[in-house]
């Protein structure tokens, strides 16, 4: 499902095995078009505007039946970064803060996983 | 950590945005290096050899060190693929099922998340 927003969609850029920051986002009302299209419009602005983040995909469930698959979340997201320390100066980096400020009332939960590369 | 092995490691490729597939692994001995790197071996294996996955990152935990991270596992993937049909074959590739069943027993847990891009 894609909507119609006036923020201009993050580009996916070259995978950096670096670091890899991959969030799972779970809204409070998943079934409310008015909340998603709020949180995937917050959260298009910031990641386009974001300085640090290389890879920018957000997603969601793609719904594959098998036991072992999670598919109870809202929005994932995979960013990656050239460093463990850049991708500490983008959690505090003004359009991530912004984000958190005006999107983290849509949701109830926030699972990350932050890999570095073998 | 790295550990040295006669196999090849994958290439990153460009990040497909269609379907990316995410796994974690939970080793019973992550702290055993014979474990570790029989596990390392088989996967990167595989992994060079699938011609189905596109983006082939393998990780370990960054540890950093917030509340809503977990760093619990002890190894992750990130594939990507042009879309949900290809990530079906892959899941019956044959060198997919010899991997699992040459490295089945060294995980206690396999926690999958699957997104399609928006």
């Amino acid at each position: 499902m894609s909507v119609s927003c006036n923020t201009e969609s993050p580009k996916a850029k070259e995978f950096d095995s670096n670091f890899a920051h991959v969030v799972y986002f779970w809204l409070k009302n998943p079934d409310n078009q008015e909340d998603c299209r709020a949180f995937e419009a917050s959260l298009k602005k910031f990641l386009s505007t974001s300085e640090y983040a290389q890879t920018k995909f957000i997603g969601q469930p793609a719904n594959t039946p098998r036991e072992v698959v999670d598919n109870s979340w809202t929005y994932s997201i995979i960013l990656t970064f050239p460093s463990k320390e850049v991708q500490a100066k983008y959690q505090q980096e003004p359009v991530h803060l912004k984000f958190i400020e005006e999107s983290e009332h849509l949701w109830e939960k926030v699972q990350v996983y932050d890999s570095v590369g073998l």
